[in-house]
């Protein structure tokens, strides 16, 4: 394969000063994956400001021979936005392409380009009085077109849904340097397969996303957020449903955190306090969204916690009164992923399970980790609303941070293993890139395997779309 | 390409006698689409009971190099299943394969068939406290599987999306014979290309879907149900718009009829009744849901309406006070397709816009009408919550129908002309079938197209899965 070093001429020519970049101090940033997990390297990155220049871009790679990494914020968790080690494929990074191009308050839609910052585009709904629903630890820096290529989730998936249920429509540089104008903006459209669900997810392997038509919703005029302590995990999961039922589906976000989360958020983040005067074992945070004011939704959600009180579900909850509350509340659950850095080495899983399962998953999965890695402590939270648990893995303590994090692989197939064997899925929102390329293949049924190979071969022949990700 | 006739041996020793039918009255309504627009020919119609019946089948086929039609409720209005007329097709029903295999009431999911008919999965929903929302017109005979394959939509898209995304995980048999089993019942799941997609509005041309793992929703508990009278669409959009914010997302179903429909109904319909005193030009028709009894939901909506109705937005309305009064208010709305059927010949458009255009759409469709054939009378309606209108248009009166009927590819192509200028859809929800293969590849845009061809080569590749069907 060409190297992307001899295209420096023409795509200075083609993109200008702003578009092209050798710096190092730039590039640094761009080459290294959050966790540290992956390193890359490129010659420069190519910084695109309209689609026209991305589809020149793609030309010039194509006919050269040389593959492309698309990037947007850089807050991937696979390795999915770096090049290979070995330089020779060009980084093109979409963060120029950042305008908001259309806002139908009256279609409940908005146009925008890959680069535009997800919570700009929350801002952006916000101020035509309408909700842009995706919400995620990185929404300050990663892309919308990130967002797409990776199909995110976040905490608001359990009533909004991910990512690919909020396109309506996406605009592509396909790998043959053409633009696919899809950005349709319509409800319903049943004109043939429905192609944007293939790059929905399929983290630039296909084409480059620039611009999508999002969904966008009322905006919620009262909040409800509690957290309740609870005796089981079953009980977390019966809670959840009496919740859902109760306002109606209005429960935008239900979250699970053990007692270790909290027991670091409170040793390591300064400012987190508990929120009860005692420690239980499971813990949920919630919130329920209401789409007008008066809406009685506190007094429900107060009414089934005091049910669930009685029949002994839940052993403590409290409500908060206020913003200011309900963010300390929300705090906590952010403090819990900070909080595990200091404890030392960490091997996460991002996986699920049916919600039905989530007990028996998480029972199963602290049993194999003792088995493993005696002392590691298992550090599961995340959406069990979605059946997504984000269950991470401290090192037992006093051990060598680099001889646990050695053991990562070995301890991940233990875990995905039991994970499949209850129907489960090894990435649950965090995609595949490089890291789960191998993993999928081992899980996934050979026929789906195999279809995914023939769609790439089908879509871009010469595989010059971030080769090496998704599928091997 | 081969005849299906040389598989009754082979057919026969693996279906047994339930299993093969060539019985002419049991034949004859498969082979004709519900409007009459095709019939087809088959030597016999194979009835799997299992799919590994259906994977056999399949198997047979393609040794033989024998083309496959599937079929499901035989409702579709494209012509989707529908053999060839030349009889070499085999015909392959799915209403044997009628089970519900799992109902998981704690993960909100079900897992179905694709041979159930789409009222009886509803109501085993109900059964577990649950909603399973898709529905539509022909929910009495329709099938889970046809739903599928055509992205079924219907009038609850509005709140609770089309079947594509209800639909969390599919089993299929491939062109190959093999079994897919991608019978996930998970909220998230990153694992590469989301295939099922591509099965969803697929309409059997890669591959026979035999069951789904479908969404579940909380039972809503309090329904309201209005009959609005406006001056103009935009009023309609708005008073959508409005009702949307209002109720915080709790409206399930939005439908616009225009006066000529009413007086349709009126007119041919036995029990049908005008709700109001005097004629109206624009009626919406709407339902809102609530999931929790006590909630406010009929004063929210009806000081919505009070308001619309003191900013001139609606000229009157009425606000069903019992399930028998909602009935008959929906009644109305079915009663205006019935009564286009005694007004002569009907020229049909499903098409959608966005929400924000359907007065431009209306508008001009309703000039491009009387241009092209004086005096011809459209009748709009239908599901505007979503931007989907069925623009049906009736013969001029006293005009021939034949005659009438000759002109509908051009009367389908200065409406549809419309609603591409509109960045809209010729077909919203019904799929694209034999009818509109052609219509799409002139309106979509060419690599989109190329892509549709390039996906049904690579899953595809002896084009045995109901040839001519969606693509070219």
């Amino acid at each position: 394969m060409a190297r992307a070093e001899a295209l420096a001429g023409p795509l200075r020519a083609l993109l200008g000063e702003r578009g092209l970049s050798a710096d190092p101090d730039e590039l640094a940033p761009l080459l290294v994956e959050p966790r540290g997990l992956y390193r890359g390297a490129t010659p420069f990155v190519a910084r695109p400001a309209t689609t026209e220049q991305v589809a020149a871009v793609v030309r010039l790679c194509r006919e050269a021979g040389v593959a492309i990494v698309p990037q947007g914020g850089n807050t991937g968790l696979c390795g999915g936005a770096m090049p290979a080690e070995d330089g020779s494929q060009l980084l093109v990074s979409l963060g120029r392409m950042n305008r908001i191009r259309e806002l139908d308050a009256l279609n409940y839609t908005m146009t925008v380009e890959a680069g535009c910052i997800l919570q700009h585009v929350q801002a952006a709904a916000a101020d035509a009085d309408r909700l842009f629903p995706l919400s995620l630890g990185a929404e300050g820096s990663c892309t919308v077109g990130g967002n797409i290529s990776t199909n995110a989730g976040g905490i608001n998936t359990l009533r909004y849904g991910n990512m690919r249920e909020l396109v309506l429509g996406l605009e592509a540089v396909l790998p043959d340097g053409r633009v696919w104008n899809g950005l349709r903006r319509l409800r319903k459209d049943n004109t043939g397969y429905d192609l944007k669900q293939l790059f929905i997810g399929g983290e630039g392997t296909l084409g480059i996303v620039t611009a999508a038509c999002v969904k966008l919703f009322p905006r919620p005029r009262e909040e409800v957020t509690a957290f309740a302590a609870l005796p089981s995990i079953p009980d977390v999961i019966e809670l959840l449903s009496r919740l859902r039922a109760a306002t109606g589906d209005q429960v935008s976000a239900f979250e699970y955190i053990g007692r270790f989360g909290i027991d670091l958020a409170l040793r390591h983040v300064p400012g987190v306090r508990d929120p009860f005067d005692r420690a239980y074992t499971h813990y949920a945070l919630l919130r329920a969204d209401a789409g007008r004011e008066g809406s009685g939704l506190r007094e429900i959600v107060e009414e089934a916690l005091g049910q669930a009180f009685e029949d002994g579900l839940v052993l403590d909850a409290t409500i908060a009164d206020s913003g200011a509350q309900a963010n300390a509340l929300w705090r906590i659950r952010e403090a819990v992923v900070e909080a595990q850095i200091p404890e030392g080495g960490s091997i996460k899983h991002d996986v699920s399970v049916p919600v039905s399962r989530v007990a028996d998953f998480i029972e199963a999965a602290d049993e194999a980790v003792e088995r493993t890695i005696p002392g590691a402590r298992p550090c599961p939270f995340g959406h069990v609303g979605d059946g997504n648990i984000h269950y991470n893995v401290s090192q037992p303590v006093g051990a060598d941070k680099e001889a646990y994090l050695a053991r990562w692989d070995e301890l991940n197939a233990a875990v995905h293993d039991i994970v499949n064997g209850l129907d489960g899925s090894v990435s649950a929102e965090h995609g595949v890139g490089r890291l789960k390329v191998e993993e999928i293949t081992h899980y996934k049924p050979g026929p789906e395997i195999e279809m995914m190979r023939a769609v790439k071969r089908a879509l871009d022949p010469d595989g010059l779309m971030n080769p090496g990700k998704v599928v091997a």
